[in-house]
């Protein structure tokens, strides 16, 4: 989720036709606009798909702000059965959706199979779809339409138009598909509005990270273990770290020599910034530790994380400058795999994009997910979960203060065996994984564990490198989808 | 729903010791209210409850809004089984609680043979329930948090704080318990909260009176179709008042001969306010058309419309002036039953009170409800059903226009099979039923049909008078909320 901001479109996906239309215009007047996907491998796909904006109400909850917004989605029906072929319906998340739509191979890889259209739904206040335009995050006042039951009711509308307006669409079932936060939005979808999806694959999905659901040290215990697995000393060098840079940078010699060591953009002035930036390097590497050479957050080696270990194999004996060294070499490991970067911008690993501020604004209000470090479970630094100091925050930053009951109110928290039809896929590499659904809670809310899989593996291009868990779990997920469509069927018939 | 309006709070139940708590405080530590329920016949009910206020937040969706608002509920525990008995939850409707509560002798009779505690929520914006308190109702601004959505979010949060304050409560299954609009949301409310509640009993709740979902005429039709059963000539003399009406108020003499014959309090100065409210005394009646002198909307004689009728059962060859006559005496029945009013005024039956606005509100916004009369399968004069001219109407009163589609998106139209554990019961003499669920969806989504049943007859007292069908139906109803209750604590112990 919080890394997934920093999205890299590919070079050769920059430039598209845009189409601004309403849902019901004749879309079968539009040119394609191809696009050519890399992979690393043998495998090399050709996607293409449209872009189309739709009219969607600013406020689907309240009726005194009556404007609309153009929300963009991305539709791919060239291997779509027209009489009826389903629908994989991607419930787009924090940031571009042609990102999102670049990195979710595993739809463009069962489309044929299924039969199926595929669509991308950008999440409002995200990528192109601003409800104000420049404005949308101006102030709360403009941010008050940022929410996940918003973005439910746009994708929801969204469906009801392209249902009417595509010929034959309108018994096709709607499967909802997602990753991270956007596998949260595919599983509360298929809860909320079950009559307009017929299931949800749920990848990622921290469904549980919430208060009082999970213990909130669980997800950097998680990111500690990815390490501690993956090279001699790696976690425990890590762990050291922190009172090194601390001691160091108690000194402007020791300032100079981190920046310098660091290949620093700009010189250090006090340590905190470059000790919380390697704290989400950390944590964003836990979440990408693929198996192949990959561009999601950065471009990558296969299995980055053992990369980075190589260069902190040495006994934590060592001296403060000798362990940063290698600190250093591991961060770069992280920054500047290409060997492109002249230097390092510590004000740029997580910021820099409107979609974190979005990101921000959520978390701040319903998406309240504790999460809290001791330095012995886990390598980071003892901090415990405050609520009044990150509401305190929040309140200094919006203008709103969050709500830490409401996601369980509205969503059901651990208590939701009533629903049904979702698939929780997760990862045991993945930090999230820990506020995830990890067992099966009835028969048709299913959890498919990937020992070996990073941040939503299974949601990615097949790829030679794939891990057997991960290809075993596709073919599940696309096993009960197919029942999911074939029950559509049925009840359709009724 | 429209008619519940005019709430005529039993005299006995009028004055009540009002306590402003959270639902965290003691409530053990409060005194009861003690109210005697008189009911016709040999049943003499004393019902006691206690008011509470709960501190309920103005916007659940939006963070902008950060106020709240003290929502009135009533809780009535003496029958509890407090190691885990179920709490039947009223959800409450367009109008006084209080008046619901007093109306919904169904709960208070089986309260104790299920051990179950008792409470009544009151809708915001109605009763007591007043958001922003005498500026509420002041504007389009003001009103814009008044929706189903909203009232359903109260109510699961209300349901997570008594949950939680109320020892034993924690595990204790809750059923939602609604009629008419009241039973609309019962049916919601499980739909979308199921981690909620562990099922919804909805009494005549017509859920599919909503655009393309029934023909828009089913309402009148029932409406006349009950007066047609209840007299010789009834449903023709009444269908041809309205040419009658047209006739005479066209001159002075006409008008001030109808105003005398139809005992009014001020002179009417056109005949089209007086076929309106004549209009909508027949709608009254066919929804509280009982088998027993009752008092629901007006105090009135057992099977009022047979009553009514006697009035109407001469040939339609009569002359205008006697079939006027005739009508006026029909109209008395429902208006002075009890011969205390020295006029009648036209412009009270239908407005008058501030839950009339309301819903007024609600059907301008999202319960959009086409109704139409062709005066052939109906007694009505013909109108068709012209949504933009009721848009219009709608933006020149609160500045908001409809949204047709919206009711259909959110809450699934007739599409509903995915849903679970929701009884819909009906009434065969019902104009609402026509819009209600009246045949088996799935296992657990069961039709009630009770033919000779008015507006949701099942919800009150048990009466001697009570036709074998409604007597059978509380059985059903109550023998599938036992299961439930079960199933709930089944899931429970996973």
């Amino acid at each position: 989720m919080k890394a997934e901001f920093r999205a890299t479109m590919p070079a050769l996906v920059s430039v598209f036709f845009l189409l601004v239309v309403s849902c019901t215009t004749d879309v079968f007047a539009l040119k394609w606009n191809l696009f050519r996907h890399k992979v690393p491998g043998p495998l090399d796909f050709e996607i293409s798909y449209k872009t189309y904006y739709f009219d969607q109400k600013i406020d689907h909850f309240g009726f005194l702000e009556d404007g609309t917004f153009k929300q963009r989605y991305l539709v791919a029906a060239q291997h779509w059965q027209k009489d009826g072929g389903p629908i994989l319906f991607y419930t787009g998340n924090e940031g571009d959706i042609a990102w999102f739509c670049n990195n979710t191979g595993f739809m463009w890889d069962v489309a044929e199979e299924l039969g199926a259209m595929l669509v991308f739904a950008e999440h409002r206040y995200y990528g192109e779809s601003m409800p104000f335009g420049a404005e949308s995050y101006s102030d709360a006042k403009h941010l008050n339409y940022l929410s996940s039951e918003q973005a439910l009711a746009d994708f929801a509308v969204l469906i009801k138009c392209l249902k009417a307006s595509w010929p034959g669409a309108q018994t096709s079932a709607v499967i909802a598909v997602g990753g991270s936060y956007g596998g949260m939005l595919a599983a509360w979808f298929r809860m909320k509005y079950p009559h307009v999806v017929a299931g949800a694959l749920a990848a990622s999905a921290p469904i549980w990270q919430f208060p009082d659901m999970v213990p909130c040290g669980v997800f950097y215990k998680i990111v500690s273990d990815d390490f501690a697995r993956s090279g001699v000393n790696c976690n425990a060098n890590i762990r050291g770290s922190w009172n090194a840079i601390d001691k160091l940078s108690s000194t402007d010699e020791g300032l100079q020599w981190l920046s310098r060591e660091f290949s620093l953009c700009a010189p250090l002035t006090k340590g905190d910034g470059l000790k919380s930036w390697l704290q989400e390097t950390w944590v964003n590497l836990a979440m990408v530790d693929y198996p192949y050479k990959a561009n999601f957050l950065q471009p990558l080696p296969a299995w980055p994380i053992k990369v980075v270990c190589q260069h902190l194999q040495f006994s934590p004996e060592v001296s403060e400058r000798q362990l940063l060294h290698g600190i250093a070499q591991a961060a770069k490991v992280y920054y500047n795999y290409t060997g492109d970067a002249s230097c390092l911008n510590i004000s740029q690993s997580a910021t820099g994009n409107l979609g974190m501020m979005g990101w921000f604004y959520q978390a701040c209000t319903e998406m309240v997910m504790p999460m809290c470090s001791d330095g012995v479970q886990d390598m980071f630094e003892p901090q415990e979960w405050n609520f009044q100091a990150f509401s305190d925050e929040c309140y200094a930053m919006f203008g709103v203060r969050p709500r830490a009951d409401w996601a369980e109110v509205v969503y059901g928290g651990k208590d939701i065996t009533s629903y049904s039809n979702i698939i929780f896929s997760n990862g045991g590499l993945d930090p999230w994984s820990g506020g995830g659904v990890t067992r099966n809670l009835s028969d048709s809310l299913v959890a498919v564990w990937i020992p070996d899989g990073a941040h939503h593996l299974d949601l990615r291009y097949n790829n030679e490198y794939d891990p057997r868990s991960v290809l075993d779990a596709r073919l599940q997920e696309v096993t009960i989808i197919k029942q999911w469509i074939k029950q559509s069927a049925a009840q359709g018939k009724v």
